[in-house]
């Protein structure tokens, strides 16, 4: 899925047969630009930015370049450069990935993981609604969309307690969205609420794959490490902060008074992600349930003085909804695999098996109700 | 405290007025040698690998590289070679850290950890004995010796369960040992206990720095976050792990029948460290009694095919020996601030005070009983 809106003008890394190297490209429709030729005569003073052919040196000019280079593309007669489609390229990771933070921001997430790990306790832990939770990631295993994931072998316990060793058996993914930092701060620093766009540059699509067998062993007490850290798959489209001003909108509001520095919350976005197994439908996750917005998550990440560098990338944690059919998850849809989805084809999921491609898909809700394609992230268990 | 040995040969990364740039820099005595020049007539075909006063050429360089490198440094004369004191260079961060997990592989640490902040349950969760946790850190705040450590703010649960906002009461240290990944691996690839010696580069000094109130109120589900993502400080000295033949010794026999990737366990280092708070040696915890080996850790680090990268660090977890006077941090030296240590000025401390300034250093034991220094990293409170 592509079809970009000529407002949105995602970002990515791409090769091609008969080019040199790689370039950076903008999506428009179902084609994409070569930015880096295009920037020597467009913005012939940022044309260095684009010559590698990543977003690295981009995401960390900072947000006045950001404006100036998305003002001059909308100010190009773009319908008219030449442009080449999408399915002749290949799209590379569009940027090196410094740290790797993802959050848990979803309430409706955190309940029913903690309905089904800890189904004698309060499903939500006392500091959920104090703090955006979070974890660092493996920043060396986030790859492309479209690269082969493969189904990670671990430590396993049984039924019986017994511990055994062997592939996962309860893979799953994570329907999230992830938040690509640009600007960086120093060690020390801390990025308030308001100062979110002057660091973040914009949104991708993230698909966390977690085995949750791994994860349920070894988890307690420091946190998932090997049942996440196997691959973490993001979109090659990195779409632009100031390209979602029509899909902002406000938070649900806190159930506890909130400490001034997670105040206010700045906005959420009216994001609607679609989670596809094999081609069918199983979620449609609300990203403006979430209780935590992205402001927030970055406002907390530096609170400690915890410095940022231009390809930081964090995420939401799973969006999941309210309703069955709105949880980001098959260990949410399928409550730990006892009611399992049922595909088009007849056959039925508890977990993943090997074969299967999962697709998670991004749209923006504009205020007029038009549903704008943010791009997708796919992968297939091999 | 330098005082290498013609045995060690660390590494450094040092700039000084009157050169033009980093050099990567060779310890000796109290001094340091200037690789990147000297590599030029000491093995004229690897000089690109320094020239650019880092590390992080030579460490992607792999096994062979690093051998040829030492065994030349050993059959040159360095006794004549030019150097410099160290103390007239500046030390700088020797490589890029690309992914930083932090292991928990002190049985007797785990177990006071467990015993201070889970009073009613087992000290130790049922996986401890059967794999090596860890959990991801924040590369991008390891910040090399000497650099200041800021004091973090963040949110914090009274006594009475109110929720407040605050700088850290119980900011603590972790003496550590961190071991520096030189050759990669691709995704999907195991890397066994045996095969440590093609990945594994060398071994730095760790300064894990915790703030234990933060820690205590935001871990529980996914672990620490805010409470170590401040800082994390390391040795300008990066000892090859060759170097430490002579330190190699068994690890500790294992409670639990292991899974078959953890064994055999590879072997230990008999490394005495030293915790200083102002000066006053408050603790020599024992490397030699950790539960688990480096060789056990990359093994599970990789079991579930998560990639590597040049200049991945994972650091031991605190280093508890099981004396009192060998525990790693305040918070079981003062076990949680109830028992305060006396410095020498006769202050005392539960936790770190403004102003101080912790200097954790490292010496390996030979077989015939001398201590050679492997560097330190030291940080002052801000």
């Amino acid at each position: 899925m592509t079809g970009f809106d000529l407002a949105t003008l995602p970002y990515c890394s791409f090769t091609a047969a008969d080019l040199d190297g790689p370039r950076v490209g903008v999506g428009l429709g179902d084609r994409v630009l070569d930015l880096t030729t295009l920037a020597q005569t467009l913005v012939p003073d940022q044309a260095p930015v684009f010559a590698a052919g990543t977003l690295d040196r981009f995401l960390a000019a900072g947000p006045q370049v950001w404006a100036r280079v998305r003002a001059a593309l909308q100010e190009a007669a773009l319908e008219a450069s030449p442009t080449r489609p999408v399915g002749e390229v290949r799209l590379h990771l569009p940027f090196a990935v410094a740290d790797y933070v993802d959050f848990y921001a979803s309430r409706h997430h955190a309940t029913n993981v903690g309905r089904i790990f800890r189904p004698d306790g309060e499903p939500l832990t006392p500091n959920w609604d104090h703090l955006p939770i979070g974890y660092h990631g493996r920043a060396g295993t986030v790859v492309v969309s479209g690269t082969p994931v493969r189904r990670p072998s671990g430590q396993l316990r049984s039924a019986d307690g017994t511990i055994g060793f062997g592939p996962s058996a309860r893979l799953d993914v994570e329907a999230e969205i992830g938040f690509v930092v640009g600007a960086g701060s120093d060690l020390g620093q801390q990025v308030g609420v308001g100062e979110f766009e002057q660091h973040v540059f914009g949104i991708c699509v993230v698909n966390d794959w977690s085995a949750r067998d791994i994860q349920a062993w070894e988890y307690v007490p420091l946190g998932p490490f090997l049942g996440k850290s196997f691959a973490t798959s993001v979109s090659p489209w990195v779409v632009p902060w100031a390209a979602l001003t029509d899909a902002r909108t406000d938070p649900p509001p806190p159930h506890v008074e909130l400490q001034d520095y997670l105040s206010p919350p700045g906005q959420g976005l009216d994001l609607e992600l679609t989670v596809a197994v094999n081609g069918t439908v199983v979620s449609r996750p609300p990203f403006a349930t979430m209780s935590w917005t992205p402001a927030q998550m970055l406002a907390h990440l530096t609170v400690n003085g915890a410095s940022l560098r231009p390809g930081d990338l964090f995420a939401s944690g799973t969006v999941s909804g309210p309703e069955p059919g709105q949880r980001g998850s098959l260990l949410e849809l399928t409550w730990n695999g006892t009611e399992p989805v049922t595909l088009d084809d007849g056959s039925t999921r508890g977990f993943l098996q090997d074969g299967d491609t999962v697709t998670i898909s991004a749209a923006a809700r504009t205020h007029d109700g038009r549903l704008l394609p943010l791009g997708e992230v796919e992968g297939r268990v091999v």
